[in-house]
């Protein structure tokens, strides 16, 4: 895991399932953000990256995780549909929010996954609670290790906000710290 | 495994992935004929029964066992077509011949799934040299015992052929058999 | 699976377990046998050759197949003694039966291992019912392929136990075999 | 995990594998202790228990995670013998730390085992920086559970570890603690 990270651009997402309304990584700010990039066809993502999602989202509390799908098509995408997509997630029966990657009118790859620099599915993305990548990876991760590094972020988490004055603005600016609104120099 | 079966039906195919040519029961006559029936978005499907329909035509010769995957969609049928069958079967790199089962126009059931009585998917039907339902499991299946299933039927199928006059005709029918053609009484 | 094999010598055992009596090689022609030498301090033993070798025993009938474990101690004979096996066959809950090699007085490795030449253990040794041994692997087998080469050696079995005459004496030496005691020319 | 514990007591070990010098509990405070205890006839420990303790072993740093197997005997004590786990721990290649847990003189139970009151075996037992006893599990526990408490506890130890002024004395010992020596009240 990265001890210190990019910042973690929007996702661009068209369609959401497993949730009421739409998830905005801005309003996830406070919260370790895990998301996983998948398509509904690959084998990795089947047999075991969504597989492990799924259990992270069943072991984490969703008051200090938020575990996002992101279905980044990139090919076959005449069948890998929203509408062939929510059927795949029924018949699985996955739980957590997953939402569209939206395409690309003109390139295969569609926005969030190249806004992130993804080498393909699975992807799995860990963003801390101030919006930092800390942990960017393709194919097969360990379950023990993914534990460990969601644990981690969350006791930054807590030590930020046990830290932190009530009255502060701009609260998940650090010094140095930069997001895509403002910089604080 | 039985040790008598009934006369397997003829499979309905509209369309054909990993052969050249359409596949006919009848042609089999002589073979170990395993059929596994399944649809793509079917879970148990995909992680167990597709890998070992898979490891099946590896194992055995196909001068002795005829492996045949049979896509029977009886549910989400707007996105499990064929060209999405294409798209899987080319992601999980299956290389035993697989067919779609022709869809009822009326009736959720596709033709074959209901000629066989299938109770759903993954099932698996093993045919004998003679052309009759030895085997027929609906769910998980173990591999050892598979394998010993086959392999007593092909025990069979070289008995029967090492037995057999050169010159008869009518070879696969033996006493109270009875075929769809014809009956020996 | 060997067309052809060697005949299978005599296991020379000191103590059994899970049988009332010692077995021998010899009374069980016409069976097939399955010989799996262990040790129970070998890894791949226990987490793979015994779980197997309990399937074996599970999924076949007795009357056609029997499972012989063999503990061929080469290493740490200190503390792999029958009295240490004992506990480790009643942790482990298996129920075949298994023999203790024979321990060479001057040499590492017991009389039975060396007689039938094993590599070290994992070994699986398959012996069809006329005594030959059919497969010696050493290592991981695979269930499928197992399943299938002990299914065709039962249909040697009762292929050569239906053709047989009742009144036959030797009844399992065919033309060109050749036993431990004599010759048939 | 439990967000209090009451103190570890220390182990009683009469032997030490894996380790140049004997380990006291009491030298590890500062770090996250793991303590399993096994018995090497015990098919949940050497089929689940002792793989995921030589995994945590390897995916934490042992600068701040002391990971310890204890070998408590409670059955069969004539067979596993110090002798034996020695030749097991070499064949199985373990490499964290192992003690022989002590026997008691008249009783099955050894003196850790029944210090800790554990149920058998395996146990999991994870000790905080400061010596509480955070998790103590039989049986069989899940990686990601496991990695995501073990980080939790690491970012506690950083925590007090950065909060705590260099100078202090009893530096483990926070308001209302008490370990068995002294309390602070």
């Amino acid at each position: 895991m990265h001890s210190n990270g990019t910042l973690a651009p929007e996702w661009s997402v068209t369609q959401w399932f497993n949730t009421h309304q739409p998830l905005h990584l801005a309003d996830l700010r406070g919260k370790v953000v895990v998301l996983h990039a998948f398509q509904m066809l690959c084998p990795g993502c089947v047999v075991h990256g969504l597989p492990q999602t799924q259990k992270i989202y069943n072991t984490f509390d969703t008051s200090e995780v938020m575990v996002i799908g992101l279905h980044t098509v990139f090919e076959h995408h005449e069948v890998m549909t929203p509408q062939a997509l929510e059927a795949f997630i029924h018949e699985y029966r996955y739980t957590f929010p997953i939402g569209v990657d939206q395409p690309d009118e003109q390139l295969e790859l569609p926005l969030t996954m190249r806004a992130y620099s993804m080498r393909g599915t699975p992807s799995l993305i860990v963003i801390d609670h101030k919006g930092f990548i800390r942990k960017h990876s393709f194919g097969r991760d360990d379950d023990m290790q993914i534990g460990a590094d969601i644990a981690a972020l969350i006791s930054e988490a807590k030590a930020a906000s046990s830290a932190e004055p009530s009255t502060v603005e701009g609260r998940d600016i650090g010094d140095g710290d930069c997001d895509q609104e403002k910089c604080k120099v």
